[in-house]
């Protein structure tokens, strides 16, 4: 799996940018295998570029991820390739949208400043990192290049730090930013299966409250076990405690949208 | 083109479900092709995707088609391999989504009910057993595992039929469910081209009714045969008799949607 | 890269022709890679995919470029293969699709008309000519087959010419189409890089207009040269003049749509 890229941006489907990216990849390596993972982020928004890498890297931690959500590109901003605990590569702007995959595969163990100066001789285009250093630095990685070679490496303690609240304790409560609602209207809350262990929330039902809102939900292991259109709590496939209504919209239901605050207690 | 895996489903190209099911199948069986047929199916339509699914089969039968529209997941439906006279091979869960694709490719011939032990050591994760079971088996497959090796053969008989009434004759008349409707808004009727002829019905111009409308449209081969905002019935490209408006869109031009009941007789 | 295909269409994500195109091509030519730059393309928006398909040509002129914007399906229209002076291959039909890239590409410099029988022995369905035609001429192309053996020459001058009026002097001003309107908002004017510097234009700031409106505009690197919510200049990564606001949308702001007439002078 050391060949697969999977890439996420923000650039859409409706214009070329993530196939021109795909080719320069396919060019530079032939045997890299480009997985598209999400390219429907939100312009500009890292926050949901940086909770669906996030689920990537949980899910395949082998690959290569490459991560373009860069409002700021062409500034001084710096081209990364990082190196994790968990042995995950991450190629992306140095704008946060990388951390919280960083933290989900152990934590960043190296990081690096991509010299494009390295990879190719041609000078990048101010506008389009993605085409001219970001992916032929992940081509280069699918390649078998080391990432120290990519560039001089960087202090880990001055990257920009991932966009989401803490988790918390508050008494009885853990309280988590809602980190992303996917397709289903299901919310994904920064608790992960192991903290939900750690902290004794793997138990029958919790209370699950935005401000003045507090359900009482059912844990489950599937949206199965309960009736259509109640809620459930379950960890979901990317690994986080994940509010959901069995074929609704949980997000709709309730009116919470990500970055809001839930806390979460045993009941 | 037995490597070929043709994947439809309802995830949408938001989040990451599709990318993860391309590295998994990558992972699995390098030498698969993953093509993606269709994830824009509305969350949870079992029958846009068992039309859409049945479209690729009859243009692909050579294929391995995974199929995931799959509301029930979790719970007690099976996961399925099917084989078919016509040598499809379709893997997907038992909810129906499969069986218009079956009949198209000449009806089953085995069914198996994937048993994720046989595959991975791994325990399926309840919410994504496309990632977990269905892609791993369609990967098998792609690298040449038999179906039988998949999981114990199951009765037929006893599979969740396709979500769609059947074509029936009525006088002159065939009367057929509305199986979809086309980006264009062109609408595929559930009247094969071998029913077309069998039943006598390909001829210079058809009468095509839904409800009190009453249309006569002319037959032809192509779209360029009417004038543009001329409506005209052909058989497209999925095989099925299609009404469809030219450089316009009969779904709206009507105000028929999928499931309606069409009937069509020669004039 | 020889072997990359470039694939443009106005087929959408939601049905399955893209999907049967790419496995038609690894079909016939296992070692080809098909690239997906955009399929999201307005339906019948010849411009739109012009438009496109030059800004692929532009990044990647080693590869073959399939473009299909097809409204006259399976009428007379001719299906086309183009070499060019820069040796881009392109395949589409004959209605002015592919006329821009070619311009981007050197010109053309030999168009055959593609004969089907030439390529496969099966009828072409009149609705279908990318899966029948389009798509395995490209594969034959990406297979080595040379451009000449896949039909008769065709006369330049008789092909359908791009959908966009021509760059014009006109006093201190160019006068040029805007060609397309990207995610961003960001609006690409039928202006390359060569011409700005052939007409005196890579300069400190230039004068917009359009209609009645005239701006002043920086003529930038990059979107991070200017303020958030600032209009900036710049050629963009498809090669054209390219009016955006910073984090913004350019034609929002200005109410400007492709084919709209700009006008721009040095200031």
């Amino acid at each position: 799996m050391q060949n697969i890229v999977c890439f996420v941006s923000d650039f859409g489907l409706e214009d070329t940018w993530v196939g021109i990216c795909h080719a320069v990849i396919h060019r530079a390596c032939p045997l890299a295998r480009v997985v598209d993972l999400a390219h429907q982020i939100p312009a500009f928004d890292i926050r949901k570029g940086a909770a669906v890498a996030a689920a990537g890297v949980y899910q395949l931690p082998e690959a290569i991820h490459l991560v373009v959500v860069d409002p700021g590109v062409g500034g001084g901003r710096r081209d990364l390739c990082l190196t994790t605990l968990g042995g995950t590569r991450l190629v992306g702007p140095d704008n946060g949208v990388l951390m919280l995959a960083a933290e989900r595969a152990g934590g960043v163990e190296g990081a690096y400043a991509v010299d494009p100066s390295k990879i190719d001789f041609r000078t990048p285009l101010a506008t389009f990192h993605a085409r001219d250093v970001l992916a032929p630095a992940a081509a280069a990685l699918a390649c078998g290049v080391e990432p120290s070679s990519l560039g001089e490496p960087v202090d880990p303690a001055s990257l920009v730090p991932a966009p989401f609240a803490p988790t918390v304790s508050d008494g009885d409560y853990v309280v988590a930013p809602v980190l992303e609602c996917d397709r289903f209207g299901s919310l994904r809350i920064r608790i992960s299966a192991e903290e939900l262990e750690a902290r004794g929330l793997v138990c029958k039902s919790l209370e699950v409250g935005f401000g003045h809102l507090a359900l009482e939900v059912p844990f489950a292991h599937t949206f199965a076990d309960v009736e259509e259109g109640e809620p459930v709590v379950l960890i979901d496939s990317s690994g986080w405690l994940t509010l959901a209504v069995r074929m609704g919209s949980a997000a709709e239901r309730y009116g919470i949208e990500p970055g809001a605050s839930a806390r979460v207690r045993a009941l």
